[in-house]
């Protein structure tokens, strides 16, 4: 044996990673090749057992938290230390892909497999974790497990949460963790953490048409909702001059077409989507009485998208006429920005380990956000094909999911040093 | 007695024609005020008994035709010669008004009235008629009994048709025939006829807003119906960079801001209406990935539907990149131009009775468009409430009702002297 130390990225296993994910898209597997494993389902009791088992098969203690959180560790020398965290989601979207939130989970798990592998002892403990529902599409709201981790939701609330066949969510929990049995930790969730690092596909196109290998997570987009009401009156098509009209669709489309204009930045990074439009009555020789539309915008700047907040409204109430018009804001979500430290620490292992990388914000919200409440927190993208997420032709490459896995694990090694 | 010529203008009765109204109202009455007398209903049948009661008072024959449109006939001095008619329809929509159709028809019956109270024989027979489901609410399609009268549909195919329930058409006749029976006449459906007149509510504000009480109508505009299909991609709302995007909602409001702004004639003559959209898949954090809107262009000169449909064509090529649109034609018809002479005497007539009085072509269309088809023909409007029709609410004046009586007696006199 020489004395020269062996880098935990080194011990990081492609196979073993890409068949961990095929074992898992076993778990709920559709014909499409995609995976519906919504939370606290029979398919993710499965998965949390898959898990489990791994798990003991290299001698991790794994636990429960009162709101189906579960936790893998590896000890660390100092028994006193917070431990260093890693982790994501294993719920899916009902068509969902592979990919999304089981990558996090995996990584994690082949970070501490990597780190046993290559005999590596850390001052911290370093821990996997598989947080609850995170898609929130069986059980409102998403990011539920590590929102109660965080304390940002209360535990008693989300247990009298109801999917929409009336089921409720402490049933559920319960039933998953008869299914699925792990040590429940006592007391109230949550405990100190020193850091935390999700790494997840990108679930957008900006490594792939950049040709990047790794994405150095800044930080998670602020987003923000409204509603557009546009008042007009209903007319007959053939008889109505313009000029008599209360036309709300044409009211509508040069509200829009201002909007799209004026959120058009040169950067690109704005993000502007009018989703969802009803016209009502909707009869085509029938002059518009009234229209809705729900705008979704996103930036990772909080003063930005206050700014184009201010223009939207004004655009509604200069483009409006002669219909009565209003623009309702009906969710706020504030930018997360990630700890320097982390992102500086993704950013030097992966060039460390020369993979190509560049520094961008998270499109989509994640887990991460919660738990940036608590402590330095961080993330790692890995492409997706296409950038197609929430579908199940999701799709990723084992040699980009391998990479992300190695950064990540240099990083918590790092950490769990410090 | 003076041999001064009584005109039967002045034995038009207004007190008597506003009564009318309100009895008819009652068949079918709605508690808002409107009425629900659908094509071949029990309602419709008490109305063409209440029709055929007050022809009978007055010693005028009534008789029906296979496709159960309803006549009353003032004979003339010349048994050989061809009628002079007058009438509209005594159906209406689900939630319609107490004039839309009928005032048509019981304006061409005070007309008879009036020419009988006046003492007045014409050289041609001069005929009142109540037409067959001009409103396909019921059975489709609209202006049935007229447009088989003129041979534009045929009465097997028609007979054949069936309301949402499954009725039959031709039960729902035998049914209707039934319960208000009038002697049928013999024979295929369609006879001679010398010249038409319909009198109508316009259905729209431009008499109202102009002051003016008659409405000479040159013709009844073309429409044209469309459907603009364009197909987009769905993506993530929060992840994909604008530049990433098929977004077929921007693309749409692109075609439909340059559509309105192509269709903003001067004179303010083309109607152009927006009135049915769909955006799939209308969540509101997903980049919509197939939108579909309707387009109903009308104007009363083909050539100026022809160049509008050419340009909007282009808009969609010119607008609709990255997404690919189209624009399909689902209906084409064509204008009807009235005859000039029918056309100048009920300007005449309205001059000579000092009725305001402007030009204008009808945005809907009527039983008139099959008629002329057959002979000279031409319409009266009077203004209604607002321009407000196919509602409950609809609403007419008594005076308006009787100064359109007027000039339409006139001209059926004149017509009938010829």
């Amino acid at each position: 044996m020489s004395g020269a130390r062996i880098p935990p990225s080194g011990a990081v296993n492609e196979q073993r990673l890409w068949q961990r994910h095929a074992d898992m898209a076993k778990l709920g597997g559709t014909p499409k090749g995609g995976v519906n494993r919504q939370a606290l389902s029979p398919e993710d009791a499965a998965a949390r057992n898959q898990l489990a088992a791994w798990a003991k098969a290299r001698g991790f203690a794994t636990f429960t938290d009162p709101i189906g959180n579960l936790f893998v560790r590896r000890d660390g020398i100092d028994a006193d230390a917070n431990p260093v965290m890693s982790g994501s989601h294993m719920d899916s979207q009902p068509t969902g892909g592979r990919f999304d939130g089981m990558y996090g989970v995996l990584a994690a798990f082949e970070a501490l497999e990597a780190l046993e592998d290559a005999g590596i002892r850390t001052r911290r403990p370093v821990m996997a974790v598989a947080w609850t529902n995170e898609e929130g599409s069986r059980f409102q709201p998403g990011a539920m497990g590590s929102a109660v981790f965080a304390g940002h939701y209360r535990l008693d609330e989300m247990l009298a949460q109801k999917d929409w066949k009336g089921v409720l969510l402490e049933d559920a929990l319960a039933e998953t963790l008869k299914a699925a049995p792990t040590p429940l930790r006592a007391g109230p969730p949550g405990f100190p953490v020193d850091s935390y690092v999700e790494a997840h596909i990108e679930q957008g196109p900006r490594l792939e048409n950049e040709n990047k290998t790794i994405g150095v997570v800044t930080a998670i987009q602020g987003s923000r909702r409204y509603i557009v009401t546009v008042e007009g009156e209903e007319a007959h098509a053939g008889t109505t001059p313009r000029a008599a009209r209360k036309d709300a669709y044409a009211a509508a489309t040069r509200i829009a077409a201002a909007m799209y204009a004026a959120t058009t930045d040169a950067e690109d990074t704005l993000r502007f989507t009018i989703g969802r439009v009803e016209v009502a009555p909707g009869s085509p020789n029938t002059v518009p009485g009234k229209v809705t539309f729900t705008i979704d915008m996103r930036h990772p700047q909080d003063a930005v998208l206050e700014t184009h907040e201010r223009t939207l409204k004004a655009i509604v109430a200069a483009k409006a006429a002669p219909c009565p018009a209003a623009l309702e804001r009906v969710t706020n979500v504030a930018p997360t920005d990630f700890d320097p430290k982390v992102i500086g620490l993704v950013r030097e292992k992966a060039q460390a380990l020369g993979l190509s990388n560049m520094d961008m914000p998270s499109g989509a919200g994640h887990d991460a956000m919660h738990i940036a409440r608590l402590c330095p927190a961080g993330m790692i993208f890995v492409p997706c094909e296409r950038g197609i997420s929430h579908n199940e032709s999701e799709n990723a490459t084992p040699q980009d999911l391998a990479a992300g896995t190695r950064v990540l694990v240099e990083v918590l090694e790092a950490l769990a040093n410090r």
